[in-house]
């Protein structure tokens, strides 16, 4: 099978918002007058981000779901995509079970692939995703203030849990291994959520290399700091309820464990009603997890109001 | 050096036309009333696209500039792209080549990095390119009509040349593959005539993969086919008036060379004197092949006017 037959097979369907899908030097697109798009890409490396054995229909699902997360962190309503797929060599299931995972997610949220490209190399795939914003509304990582209320939506850390059980360095029972497992490669992104917290939230990143680090995402970009809750925290493990997680594991992975795509955000209190309101309305948990602060640090506060040492990383793909 | 010092030290520069740039979860890009946008993606690999030995800087102008085609293809004044790296390690000298060759072609198109991505893997780099084109005036592939006109700009056939020179499959003289080593590794996107070529052009398309398939894909998408000259042919290769290309190369390379990234149009003979017109203000060479015919073939025929065999494939990643 040729790239073009390949295309055509798998990735080519008729065009439905686009002016001119795939099968053209470029696909044309109409935006919506006072809208503004928002774009993002995301590029997943086998060995680095999943690995070989790895279910293709949960592959093509988390492909799309890790660009999707973007698109809810700045309030944007998914609209199109472009993917380009790196294979070492025509593999007829592997791209009929990738594509209906893709596909399934992308008819979902009414996202539409109109471009791409396919090559033969080692496996790599990159999507580019554009989503639409009414002029200004947008949420940024700037705009958190002194005071807001820092919130998660979800649950964190699971989807650590699975990849330190894939590596070894953890047993976990099995039905523990399987939520876990679910989390990390067949995250759900928040757009509904995303899109309900436009005119609410001041600040908001999704997270995708572990709390600290997003959140510090924001607070560099607002020039703040913040004071996080362990008891909140601690009860963000979905998984929690079923088992006991070890302590040296629990923070780790809530604080620093990333492929969580959940997204964290903060508001003032004056929304708090409205906040539980729009998040009850999207059907996705939402946890009140600390607050910002003027001193550019985060401080993690136990139940007594004591502060306890943090020093856990971001994921760093080169660190 | 972490993933984000890399970002901010090689690829982050200030937002010009963006409302939002790098540093976000998405960049926020306003486009102008009346504008369509124009979207393609275009992946290198190496070994597949380029040897590991390339100069990163023609490498950083080469990802961008055959994505910048695609742009010129469709008639569309290049934007914005997102950069998706996959790197082995981090190499300082290299990304500052690669960078400096990627932006020298993005600031002489006005064309701004908004986002993208970086990890560790295999050396892949992923280019999503947006631009704009006003409503209605997109060239397809899908618009030749019979009897129209079929050009090609600049040079065809001297980067597969060298290619082949790399292959050790053929012997070039020194100067001969200088030129043609530059031709493939710095070719020239051609996106001010792409777009004089609005109202002029009924159909277009970038030769990427060589001259036979990508007027192939006008063909198809038009329902139509094309009589083409062989002595214009002859005359397409830029090294051509230099030395004597082995008969058996010149044809193969100038009709399925690929990697050219020049434009393959076709329009109504009454356009002759505009488009004449229009690629001298352009500075750049377009040439009369043939025309469109309604046979849906493609006829090669001799200074006589007899036809001869072509037996010339399409570049195919999978072939």
């Amino acid at each position: 099978m040729g790239e073009f037959e390949l295309i055509e097979r798998f990735f080519k369907r008729p065009a439905r918002n686009a002016v001119v899908g795939v099968g053209d030097d470029c696909a044309i697109w109409a935006p919506q007058p006072g809208q503004q798009l928002a774009l993002s890409s995301d590029m997943l490396v086998e060995g680095r981000h999943f690995l070989s054995t790895v279910n293709p229909r949960h592959l093509g699902h988390k492909a799309l779901a890790v660009n999707l997360s973007d698109l809810a962190a700045c309030g944007a309503v998914p609209r199109a995509f472009l993917l380009s797929l790196s294979l070492p060599r025509v593999d007829e299931d592997w791209l009929s079970d990738f594509s209906q995972g893709l596909f399934a997610l992308a008819v979902a949220h009414d996202c539409e692939l109109i471009g791409g490209d396919t090559t033969q190399g080692p496996l790599n795939i990159s999507i580019t995703v554009m989503g639409e914003v009414p002029v200004g509304q947008a949420i940024l990582r700037s705009g958190a203030q002194v005071g807001d209320d820092i919130y998660v939506s979800g649950h964190l850390g699971d989807a650590r849990l699975a990849l330190e059980a894939f590596r070894g360095h953890l047993s976990l029972p099995q039905n523990i291994f399987e939520l876990a497992r679910s989390r990390l490669e067949s995250p759900t992104p928040r757009n509904t959520l995303g899109v309900s917290l436009r005119g609410l939230a001041h600040a908001m990143a999704d997270v995708s290399d572990g709390l600290l680090g997003d959140l510090g995402h924001i607070l560099k970009a607002s020039g703040a700091g913040a004071v996080l809750s362990l008891p909140a925290l601690s009860g963000l493990m979905m998984s929690r309820p079923l088992w006991t997680c070890p302590q040296e594991w629990l923070l780790r992975c809530v604080l620093s464990g990333g492929d969580d795509y959940e997204l964290v955000f903060t508001a003032p209190a004056s929304s708090r009603q409205a906040l539980e309101s729009a998040a009850s309305d999207c059907g996705t948990q939402i946890t009140h997890i600390g607050h910002i602060s003027a001193e550019p640090s985060v401080r993690l506060v136990d139940e007594k109001g004591t502060v306890q040492p943090a020093t856990y990383p971001s994921f760093d793909h080169f660190a």
